[in-house]
Formats: structure tokens, C-alpha cells, sequence
């Protein structure tokens, strides 16, 4: 029995961009990526949350270490694996929305005690490559670690299509569709969202009884903080209820209205700062969502793990080297003072994260790394502490990849330059195509994908041969079987609501619990009753309203919010 | 209930060399690995026996790519996860001897469900490395999927020592110290060895009540084989029964007793051929090994599912070409119509390999890729069929490297001539060393270590700095660390044998069982209820005695074979 909320709230804990083994190969900060997460697991447990839920790039890179697998299995394995029931169901045919062969969600396996579930996309760090189209993501969830949904295969030329399943959640009277869109290139992405009929959203079936919240995790460089390039909201369904954003590392919690399309927007931002930019140099936060029927409220909750980060920016005018050495030595020393100042006397003391952006109008005179030297066991960072920039060259730059606060962001820079270096070819090619090649050579370089043109030139060619079948080229059991067996399945399935199964019934507190956790049901034969208790078919999927349609229905939007504990209310249609 | 064997009959299915994920970038070879890794486990559920016993290199590398990862977990998930109760105990202090934060046998961990659990050494080509000294091992067993033991952690310099913690291991009235060895560099294990107080190795304290069965699985190179670098049999303890060898791909599996040591040895061989040598080429078998008390029986059963692979040697003259190549491609052809004959009508037909060894003595005619291009989709190897040597250098090559028949395997070659490649220098290095330099570089070479000279670096500036002390560079909880709590937990806490813990009694059957599946304590409080249960200290660690010592006790070998169902029959000293 939950203190918080009650039988129908269901409580999530929503976090994004953990990067799990950045740097875990510097001494001072490698373990800084997993003592946030292992953080947030624990504010998981604290806040006694249904799930957690994670918006992409849970791993800095596509192919970690082992060291990094060994102890984010380690993390899950402790927060995940236990006793507590789970008081959630997961509704529908769940292989069309989950990445694993196993064709369920985690906490429904009988071999395994999940206390605590986790649904995650994949990032663009972490999203699927090579032949088998893997994401970092797939070995936790083939080892049952987490539910990895919003994984799409795209194929590889033209104008791609997909169809998003999501994964259906009750809770009591509270249902809950949650689309994933794990990252895509931005400009595809774009591509598709623009075109008619390329992203089909599947919705639930229409039924009186039932008012369905809809939120999308999407993982993407967002418009608004880099106009050029990103994803705009704008693009998105507008039956959606919530749009959590990962990517984005700027913590923007505090959910916010897309005016005329009917949706808030939270961008959690990362947990951890990968960039020494002032947008990163702000508190971090993740946000508890607690949804009752179409009603939610959120709540930020910082976190203390982060290492400490100051930022500043100053003009300099380099004419006097001494006097801007003492004066840049001044403002290191005395934020050094304000992190020890502002760190509770109890808590660990690490090593702070310092930048100083110095904008000068000269030729660089301060070797970086020598100024740095000074601070060696003071702060995090002694090599790069000054960072030189010309107010000319930040303006040009603007235009072309910036956060918000028009800094250069340089990983950024460094994405967006791989094709650039490259001449423009006027190429004509037939069965290959320039932006799929730009997309292996992304893969190649970015994800140290030796297999990337390998699989790009097998998957055009098998199109060539066969243009209007699709190729399956990746492995036995890839995703995309499982895709198109669950599309039959759930159009021969469409069964009309029945309150025959006692699950179903309203009142119930142990909906999705355990099954081996049955008073009387755990000595041997609970994984045969369990079976025929899996699929429960609640919910069914029916395509979304074209756009078109879409446009023409007007939404009760914004009706007045009650007063009370609940914040933004937000209804669909209906 | 077991229908074979009975309550004190330990049953043990022993294969090696698994190599998952070799060739996982071959169109035609890359599930070959995987299909007979699960064959494996489906002849442990077939055969019912208690645990599946690996020798090492169960990867082909130490960072598998995410595929092979998947896949791995995948089958271990199917064949390892299920209600079956496990039928014995693992005593002892459990973190002593096993390689992971939760210092406990996999299948007593409440929250999963094991019914088959795996242990496993690691080999040479799936070893610790980099700064955290990880096995893709720790991945697997960080999550559950198997008992990995035999890790040990050697420091750096000069020669180093080791403590063998056995996993003690009862069933009924039969009991198995069960030592395990990972793989250490050949010359570096031959030198501890042959050092009398480098290698310690835990007995199981004496009990006149006890008889203790000792298996030591290792993986290394076998002197037998290579006698001019690998390990000798000669040099291992005498207390042993059993040995279990790795490494060796030729399938040597019936045990073989090694005159004067009073042990037997088992060969397994690999389960996949990586050379297309004529030891690869014979059939390929797992051990079924039922241990009673002090005695035990071996059966080797076939693997079906190897890809089927044909192997001459013939001689030719070149001085005609047409000949010859009408020659080559008449044997070529015999051999797949060979295979097609063998395959048994019902089965799935694998392209075999192929490949024939042309010993000739003028220079190379053939060109080999060419001369297999018309053997695509008949062959699984078209590209490297044909083989040319030339007696001349078969000799010369014969005395540095060859497997047992005197060829040359050149996966070995490969691997010895690193070093050979650099010239001999005579630096005198005070605090690096050269033997360990060497390492780091095979550790850069061949496992694609990047970190290999970071950290062995690091260790051994630790330890210039802190002679006396080891180092522990591993991480915070290293096995190391492990290792050590373990060793004071252990001095303490050697208590008298007593059997007031019913789980002692000879004749239950239900020892070892699963907590959460026993009758009525399903329910949730089983994880606490298991906890004071864990750990079972019947068995305590005693130092073996010293080589000097154990050469002048004179051992009761080779008392006469009872007839009937059991073989070879070891008793130790009583």
C-alpha cells in the first residue's frame, strides 16, 4: 500500500542524458556519471516512484566499457531487483512497443523480482548500430534490466517511414499511453515529421470510459535552442498530453505550454554536465510526475551528487599580461571559496568543475593548461579552465550551432562538422544515397562503427534487388519481425472490454503485481499460471488521425485548472 | 527428484573455448558460435545436470560487440532462468572465491530464479584488462548469468603470488573443492609455479568425516602440445583429481592420467574451430562428469551442431599447373559431396569448411582466393581453401610454435612474435619492467586495450611508491578488496563443524534449493528469511602444504578400479 497518492496516481520518476562512463578514464571525475545515477535510482526508491523513466543517451557512448556495463548493472541490479510490488500493468501487445525477444515487460518475467521497472529510449550516444542494429540499450534489456522502447528501424533510403506503438499503462482508473521516439537524425526526423503519412501514431482505442494521458519521450537537438537545426514541438501530434525532451542538457524542467498545440514541454536536462557551458553550470534537477486520470503534477527535485560547477564569463583587454593573469587567478580563487562556502560541512567535497569564458580581443596570450597547473587537486578541471573566445568569431558562430544562451557549444561543433569538411559532391547516385552515406560516415567516425558502410551498402543493395520488400538484415529475431507480428496479432485481436478478468476491475491494488509474490501461488508452478495471465488486451491500438484531420478537431484545450494539488490540466479531445 | 544419479551424485556438464561472437562480421559463419553455445546449454537441461562448467574464452573477445552480448545473454537467459531446483550448496565464504560485488553463488540470490547456473574461468582471449581489470566475464556475472571464479589479480611486478580460493561445492554426501586459474601469460604462470611459495592453494580443512573430490579448471597453453612454451602438467599440485584444461582448441576429452601426479586430465577443446587445422578438424564433444563421493564417471557427448569441416594434406609438384589445379579441385569437390553424404537427411545443411594443406616445393602457383571463388555458397571458407607450405619451413617452424601434430597454428604464431618483432634491448629499468611492458603491449596489441600502458604505469608507480603495500588501483570495490575482507573474515570465523543447521543433514534433498521456491515461503519474506542462511561455514580454508612437504607424503594412487558404472576411480590421501 502507497502513502503517496492512492491506487490510481501513478508516480514516475523522469530522468535524461545520465552519459554512464563519461570520462571514465579520468581519475578525478570517472565516477562521477554513475554516483548521479545511482542517485537518482535512490530518489526512485526514496519517492517510492511506480517506474523510472529515462530519456535517451543513458550511456555516453554506443559501445561502453565493460567497466561501465559491470557497474550500471551493478546500480540497476541493487535499486531494481527486489520485493516491492509493482502496482502498475502494462496493457496491449507489448513486443510491438518493447525491444527484446522475450516479447514483454521486464517485471512480468516470473524469473525475476523487479521491484522497480525502467523504461528508457535510446540517445545519440547510445542509439543502435552495425549489422544488428544494437544500442547499448539492448544488453540491459536482454538481460532484463530495463523496458527499451522508442527503438525504430528506419531502413535506409528515402523519405523513411515508422509506425510508433506506445506502451499502455493503468494504474487504477488512471491510463496511460507513453510514446518513444528514440533519437533519429534531427534533419530526418524533420523530414518525416513534415511529410503526411511518414510517422504513424498509434493510438488507443476510443472507449467511453476511458480518458487516455498521452506522453511522447522524444530524444533531439530542440528548435528552440538551436533554431537551425533541431526538432520544433510544432511538428508534434497534438494529442499528446506531455512531451518529455531529452538531449538537451540545459535543465528546463518545469513542464511548459506550446501555445496552440495543447502539450506541455519538460526538458529534464542531463544529469551530469558533459560541456563547460553556462547552461550546464545550473542546478540539475529530474522531475517526479504523478498522473491521476488526465490530471498531473510535477515536481523538481535536485540533485546533490553533481559535482559543483561555477561559470563566469569576462571581458579582458590583453595589452597587460600580468595584471589579467592576477585578475583570472583572482575570480578561479574565489569561486574555489564559494563552492567550499556553499558545500554542507557533512557532505563529500568534490573537487569542483571551473570555467571561465574569456572573451579578449587579441591574440591568445595564456597557455591554458599552464594556468592551470596552480589548481592541480583543487579543481576538477586544471586543464581547461580558461576558455578564449573573440566576440567576432561567437558571432559568426551563433548562426550556426548554439544553446540557447548563444554560447558555442563545441561537441555540438564538432557533430555538425563531419560532413562539412567534406566538398559538396553533385554526385548522381542510383541505389545509394548522399545523406544515408553522410549517415554511415556519422556512425563511422562519431560511434567508432567499424560496420557502418558495411551495413549501409548491404541494406541498399538487398533494396535495389527487392525494392518493394523490406530488408531484414539484422539478425534472427530483429525488431522489426517482431513489428510486423504484432500488427496481425492485434488487428485478429481487437476484442470488445470485458470485466471478466478480475485484474481489470477498478478497486484492485494489485494490478501488475508479481506474480511469484502471490500469497500461496510461489512454490514452483507460478511461471504456468502466470503465462496465461500475460496479455492482457485492454488496449488496442487504432491508427492516429492524419494531421489534416487532426487540425480540424478542436481540442478542449485549456480548460480552467482546479484549484488544488494538481497543477496543469490538460485534457484530449473527448 | 532426480531420475539419474541420485541426491550425492554431482552432475557436471564441462565445455570450453566457446568463443561467442567469432566471425560475428562472417555472412555465413557468425551465428556458429551461438548455435553451439546453446546447444550446450540445451544438453545441460537435457542431461539435468546440477551446473554447466566453463573453461574459459567463452567470448572470442574481451569487449564483445553489443551483438554478441545480446545474443549471449539471451541464451543464458533461456536455458539458465527456470523453477528447477538446484540440488547442492556452495559453502564457504562465497566472495572468497567468486568474482563479483555480491559475493554470493548466482542461484541464491532471491530475486532470480536459477535453475541452472553456470561457473566459468576466464581464458585468453576474454581476460581482465584495463584500469578496472574487467573480463567481459564481470558483465555477465555483474548480472547474474554466471559464477565467474578463477580471477585473480597479480600486481605488476616481478613474480608475483597468488591465493587459489576453491568454490566448495556438496551435494549429499559428496563433496568438490572446485579451484579455478583465469589465464595468466604462460611464462608467467610456469615461473610462479616452479617458485615454491607463489601459489597458494586453499585446502578445505581435513574432517575425518570428508572426503574432498579437487578439480582445478585452467586455461592456458598445454606443454603437451607446445613444448616449448606451454604449462606442464607436472608442475601442479598433487592433490588434485581432476583437471580441467582450456585453451586447447583440440577435442582431448577423455581423461588421461598423467603418471606419477595421481590426477587425471580432461582436454575438452573448443566448440568452435578458429583454425582451420587438422586438431579442428576432428569432432567436437562436451563432458558429462558424474562425481560421487571421491570417484566419478565421464561420458563425452558429440556436439551436432559444429559446422561440419573436412581437412587433408596432400603434396604436389608444380611443375604442372593445370594438373594440379584439376587436382585440387577434384579433392575440393569429394570433400563437400563428402560432408553432403554425412549430414543426416533431416538436418539443417551448413556449408562445410574446407581446407587443404599443399605442402609443395617451388614457389606458390595458385592464386587461393581466385581458386575458391567458384566454391562461393559451397563452401564456407572459398577465400582461404588452400593452404601452401613448404616442407623446408614446415621444419624450421615446427621447433617454435606447432600444435601437436607438429603443424603450424597460425593464430599462435601470431600471438608469439609481438615482442620478437622488437629487438632485444638491455635496458636495465628500475621501476618498469620488461616482462610486464611486454604484456601491456600484447594487452594493446591484441585486446585492444587502450588503457594497457596507462595502467600497468600507474600500478607500478604505486607500487615504487608504497613498496610494502598493494597496489589497488582497481576501482572501490576491486576484487582485491574483496578478497582481502574475505581472507580476515575467514581466519575468524573457523568454527567446529556442527550440525544444528538442518541443511547439513546428509540425507536432505533440498539442499541448495531456491529460497523463494520453497513451499510457503513465497511470499515475500523470503528474501530476508534467505539471508541468514547464506552462508554455510562447514567448509574452512587451510593452506595447502608446501610442494616440498607434499612430495614426501605418500599418496594411496591407483587403488584398483572397481568394475561397473564407474571409471577411473582417485581417491587422495585419507
Amino acid at each position: 500500500m502507497e502513502e503517496e497518492g492512492g491506487s490510481s496516481t501513478l508516480r514516475v520518476l523522469v530522468a535524461t542524458d545520465c552519459h554512464l562512463g563519461y570520462l571514465d578514464k579520468d581519475e578525478e571525475r570517472r565516477f562521477d556519471s554513475f554516483d548521479t545515477f545511482e542517485e537518482i535510482c535512490s530518489l526512485a526508491e526514496k519517492h517510492k516512484v511506480d517506474f523510472l523513466l529515462l530519456g535517451g543517451d543513458l550511456f555516453h557512448e554506443n559501445k561502453p566499457s565493460n567497466s561501465t556495463l559491470v557497474k550500471t548493472i551493478e546500480i540497476l541490479r541493487r535499486y531494481c531487483m527486489n520485493d516491492r510490488p509493482v502496482q502498475f500493468q502494462v496493457l496491449s501487445y507489448q513486443a510491438a512497443s518493447l525491444q527484446n525477444r522475450f516479447g514483454q515487460v521486464n517485471y512480468e518475467d516470473s524469473n525475476y523480482n523487479i521491484g522497480l521497472p525502467v523504461f528508457a529510449i535510446h540517445g545519440s550516444h547510445d542509439g543502435p548500430t552495425g549489422v544488428d542494429n544494437m544500442s547499448s540499450n539492448d544488453i540491459l534489456s536482454a538481460g532484463n534490466f530495463l523496458n527499451y522502447f522508442g527503438k525504430t528501424d528506419l531502413g535506409c533510403t528515402g523519405i523513411s517511414k515508422t509506425t510508433v506503438y506506445p506502451v499502455f499503462i493503468r494504474k487504477g482508473k488512471t491510463y496511460v499511453a507513453l510514446y518513444g521516439v528514440g533519437n533519429i537524425k534531427d534533419e530526418r526526423l524533420n523530414r518525416m515529421l513534415n511529410e503526411p503519412h511518414a510517422v504513424n501514431w498509434m493510438l488507443p482505442e476510443i472507449r467511453d470510459e476511458i480518458d487516455w494521458f498521452n506522453i511522447l519521450v522524444l530524444h533531439q537537438k530542440r528548435k528552440k535552442a538551436s533554431p537551425s537545426s533541431g526538432v520544433s514541438e510544432r511538428l508534434l501530434p497534438r494529442f499528446l498530453d506531455l512531451v518529455i525532451w531529452g538531449h538537451e542538457h540545459e535543465c528546463l524542467i518545469d513542464p511548459e505550454e506550446v501555445s496552440g498545440m495543447g502539450f506541455h514541454v519538460t526538458q529534464p536536462g542531463s544529469s551530469i554536465a558533459t560541456s563547460l557551458i553556462n547552461a550546464e553550470a545550473k542546478p540539475k534537477h529530474v522531475l517526479l510526475l504523478e498522473i491521476k486520470g488526465t490530471q498531473y503534477r510535477s515536481t523538481k527535485i535536485p540533485l546533490q551528487s553533481v559535482r559543483p560547477f561555477e561559470y563566469v564569463e569576462v571581458d579582458v583587454d590583453p595589452s597587460d599580461e600580468a595584471t589579467i593573469h592576477a585578475y583570472l587567478h583572482k575570480i578561479v580563487s574565489n569561486l574555489i571559496e564559494k563552492v567550499r562556502e556553499t558545500t554542507a560541512s557533512g557532505s563529500e567535497l568534490k573537487l569542483p568543475l571551473v570555467r571561465i569564458k574569456v572573451d579578449y580581443s587579441g591574440f591568445s596570450i595564456i597557455n591554458s593548461k599552464q594556468f592551470g597547473q596552480k589548481y592541480v587537486g583543487k579543481v576538477a578541471n586544471p586543464q581547461d579552465i580558461l576558455h578564449f573566445t573573440k566576440s567576432g568569431e561567437r558571432c559568426k558562430n551563433t548562426q550556426e550551432s548554439t544553446n540557447s544562451f548563444g554560447e558555442v557549444d563545441t561537441n555540438d561543433l564538432n557533430k555538425q562538422t563531419i560532413e562539412a569538411l567534406i566538398p559538396e559532391t553533385n554526385l548522381q547516385l542510383e541505389i545509394l544515397h548522399l545523406n544515408d552515406l553522410n549517415s554511415a560516415l556519422h556512425e563511422f567516425v562519431n560511434n567508432d562503427d567499424s560496420m557502418a558502410f558495411h551495413s549501409y551498402l548491404k541494406q541498399s543493395i538487398d533494396e535495389a534487388r527487392e525494392p518493394g520488400k523490406k530488408p531484414i538484415t539484422k539478425g534472427r529475431q530483429g525488431s522489426q519481425n517482431l513489428l510486423t507480428g504484432a500488427l496481425s496479432v492485434l488487428e485478429s485481436d481487437d476484442e470488445p472490454i470485458e470485466s471478466s478478468d478480475p485484474e481489470e476491475s477498478g478497486s484492485s491494488q494489485q494490478t501488475g503485481r508479481k506474480r511469484r509474490a502471490a500469497p500461496g501461488g510461489g512454490d514452483g508452478g507460478s511461471a504456468a499460471s502466470a503465462a496465461g495471465r500475460r496479455k492482457t488486451d485492454l488496449a488496442s491500438f487504432q491508427r492516429a488521425p492524419k494531421k489534416e484531420d487532426d487540425a480540424d478537431a478542436s481540442k478542449e484545450r485549456r480548460t480552467p485548472v482546479a484549484p488544488g494539488r494538481y497543477g496543469a490540466v490538460i485534457r484530449r479531445r473527448g
